[in-house]
């Protein structure tokens, strides 16, 4: 049994990484720290898992996670990067589910997310959770930077065009829209139910974290920068990403085969029939990716819809999967989930 | 013109005023105020007022409400209590939509709202703002208590059962739901999208400070105390009360021509036609309450649907209908609003 | 391997059940019937199948249903009481979803379902599955009459106040609340996001299809007939039934306790502890019921909240755990799954 | 008192038509349509509406339409077509918020609308009836061409750089987002609550029946065809469109005053201040169009994120816009609506 250790159990990424470990076959659940709960029942905060998890939150201190085989970080941005580097020199793995360990530029990620990085020195050591991309690498890791939401869909949809030089890399456009689970646990105006139910907006349209965490990933597959134009959208779902991407074709392929022989071997990513208009609740719960990929009038621009959970294939999910790559266990082990619909 | 003053402006009920007020001939808006925002364009926080509402948020100091004629505190509780008496002496109206003044009883008042009283001896002046109840002492009134939105559906749903005493009021059950604007613009985890929407839940089922409002209101008008169990929930609407009222029949009526014959000269309170079932959009962004009573297959228990939306007749609207009382002027002026549906 | 086939698999309770069998270890899908969709795949029409259900509707005559071991029956009322005879006659169990052989009276049966019942002796040999309150007659049925979602959620409520004799069984109230998938996949204007979201109603006051099934339930509890008033609600919900249940108290007894003892070894059903407020969202996707006891202000009135998923301990969780029953599996075998929160 | 009729009332556009027209001061409702209908009051469908409209539905023949003023079609698309010339030639000026006018290419318009045209002759004496790019020739006009909802977002976002030649018209992307009211008020599974709601998906990628109708408005802006893709999305939302729309500047211009300057005299277009990102309650309930526009780093893609109320500025309240321009009335008159937020 793998002894893991959760740091940050009160948030939606901290709960659903909860709701898949609690029926991982092969887990034990160690500690789920957090200092302001601490002594609180874990299912008392979240009833859903009332019979599923029988432990209470801890703080830090005494839940001694050098003794996990594997930590998930479901913290805030900067957390993971103060307390990895002693778990690592324990020999503990280390998921970071925030974005501490995912730009490989230091400056570039200081400059976007306004802080100084405590641990430059990890950042080369950190393999970038991705495993449509990053497979052999995963595996062979100690520390992984798990992917953000916006871009796993982004990345997966656009991967196969980028890989195949098939498209004008230098002139891309994402147009996303994310469900309000997206903006985390925390109390906020702005993610209230009367404030964005029945509402639909753009934001950060002139400039998002995601997009420099994209284009590091696109660039690496077009061996060449990209241009990168990435509108996120809030949209009243409570799950869900849905990235519609646009480029232009620079050769006259067969791009539903294109798709459909880049992930024929991947078990979390569906290419869809031809014509087919994925909804992100055909993944609600499940660690999936669904792309379709048209060409509307038959013209050289190529439209690729991309749907995910954002807290399962675009957060705890693709968590759980980097996991079972790191620990030589089936791939899919504790995620095999029917999406639930309607 | 009647010169205005909010206080407190940033939550959805002073938004609410604002979009009632911005259309109401006989008003010229003197001041918004809100400590924290002062400076800011009120239409910047707001953009559905923007060519509307021209002026910014103010400081309590430069805005010497005591120019007003009426100033409408929609602040949270234990605000207007400190604030009325001063305004109050300058000769100005006030109109508390908080629930200050709503209590006679001022050791219960203390009890549910566990704070110490500012004014005590301004809760006999006060008049409880529901005109269906209380129109002549509106009009005379100098300092108004607008009632809470859940007793504001309740008690237009109960007062033609109790007041002809044909009903057992000892034993009155009223399950009501709102929508989750009625816990305000405040940053809470409770009422954020992803929390609230697609979910259903009881709460305060042990007590809610709108139980003695409501019963003060119930006791006056059967001429003795009166029984009551209150459960409230929390529906995923932006807007909207639904009061389901359940009472035993101690006489056999025409229930249908009580409820008729109560409303008949009521501008805002609409008798359904027998076997109807209000809907809460019925009502939204509008001053009107919809009722239909019913006594399932014929029976003794009677049974009272009863909807508003809160942050209108359960809220601004109300305290501009009693605005209107206060001047003079035509009941409805500035709530000639037709509900939006869908 | 138990061999399964559905009949009519285009609805909600359809798509339910192949979620929750599709990964049942003990079943194979022998055919899903639909005479308008033969020929498709299933997982066409529901994406979030792909990869899961191989099968494509097929017409009743092409499926040869009497090679199952058990058929479901996720049909519109009024089809099961045409076609079980013939299965049963083949030694096939048959579970109906719908309410065909709910009500023992088939006069009753007849009035609230304006239909001749087309197999009144069957009704008799109909063994109602509720496993809580019938567990031993399901082991030993071959036809199963699965509860409908309201009277689910109701009876498990009410159960422990009724068969102790501690309220007054004359006088129940149950205001209650459903989801709009409660309304099943057809299309009609009322179910419309646009009429049905951010929206709020009662429907049905004065008699619903529930009541004599509810009604019959608890009266076999009493051992007497029962009163009830019965109100259901439309919420802006995907899924989830929460019934607010009211009784008067005629014994001073220790509710909580009550509760705990009447379901202590009862896998699918969560006393909470005192003072709870279950959550819809805390069933979402489980064959859970949670309940909550409360006596508001110590009084007699005694309330009890009691949350159920209408989808699936409402309708095809129910049906899966009356399977397991009537095969001799675990109870539990294919319902090990952890609710979608958020 | 201008004298109106609406040739099927039952529909979303409809009730908004209404909604409108029972405050506008000078309108007097002749007659509302419906043949399924005829006999039901228009307010015992459309609660909303009680004591405001007092009329009941009434066939075509028992209307007589022609004694009307102005007749509205709030049709299907194809019924226009097939009524407006009778009403024509009494002298009855005609606006279809419907399609059947808006193409000018009758052979386009029957690819896309697949059936053939009843009254081509008419086409041409049809104006388009967007009043910020036709204002002259609608009030010279008989026949007016309402434009459908995602045409008017993206026209008005689109015009201001398409007219001033500064974008490069042959490669525009228009991704939009619009509420589920946008599909009518007929019984359709895909509209259900239970599907649309907590969902999101793009629909109609490879060819929309807006698309024509944009291309046309944007050439004839540009002088020259222009090259669109154009994604709709479903988001669930009641109302609501939300175009994000991308274009690649070809010269160097303040965009943010280009777009201040095109629409300073527009009494229903707002631009927004730099930086702004438009929510669509903005404008929920009103006849605005909200806009802002971008420059993401500063580099040569423009995003303009424009934002309506798809029944009012997309539909009802556009056509009572251009009724006022018909009868030479202040273009505002009955169109004073504050946005309903939250």
């Amino acid at each position: 049994m793998i002894k893991v250790g959760i740091v940050g159990g009160t948030g939606y990424t901290g709960v659903e990484l909860l709701r898949l470990l609690a029926r991982h076959a092969d887990v034990k659940l160690h500690a789920v720290t957090s200092r302001k709960e601490s002594g609180m029942k874990v299912a008392e905060m979240f009833p859903s898992l009332r019979g599923r998890v029988g432990i209470a939150f801890s703080t830090p201190e005494e839940s001694d996670l050098s003794q996990c085989d594997v930590v998930f970080f479901a913290t805030p941005n900067g957390i993971a990067m103060q307390q990895a580097r002693e778990l690592l020199a324990a020999g503990v793995k280390v998921i970071d589910l925030a974005a501490d360990f995912r730009i490989k530029d230091v400056a570039e990620w200081e400059k976007w997310y306004g802080m100084t990085h405590a641990s430059p020195e990890l950042i080369a050591k950190a393999v970038y959770g991705l495993p449509e991309a990053n497979r052999e690498q995963i595996r062979a890791a100690q520390l992984i930077a798990n992917p953000g939401c916006y871009p796993t869909a982004v990345q997966l949809g656009y991967l196969p065009l980028i890989e195949a030089g098939v498209v004008d890399a230098g002139h891309l456009i994402a147009d996303c829209k994310s469900g309000v689970s997206g903006a985390g646990r925390k109390a906020e105006v702005s993610s209230l139910f009367a404030e964005a139910g029945d509402n639909f907006k753009a934001y950060g349209v002139n400039g998002h974290r995601h997009l420099p965490e994209i284009g590091q990933g696109l660039a690496l597959a077009a061996g060449k920068p990209v241009g990168l134009t990435f509108v996120p959208h809030l949209t009243p779902l409570i799950r869900g990403i849905h990235a519609t991407l646009y480029a232009t074709l620079t050769k006259d392929v067969d791009v539903q085969a294109l798709f459909e022989q880049r992930y024929v071997n991947e078990p979390f990513v569906d290419v869809m029939p031809a014509g087919s208009h994925p909804e992100t609740r055909s993944v609600r719960g499940a660690n999936v990716c669904r792309i379709a990929v048209h060409r509307p009038q038959g013209g050289n621009t190529v439209v690729v819809l991309s749907v995910i959970d954002n807290l399962v294939k675009g957060a705890a999910g693709q968590a759980v999967q980097n996991m079972n790559l790191l620990f030589g266990l089936p791939e899919d082990q504790g995620l095999d989930i029917v999406p639930l619909l309607p």
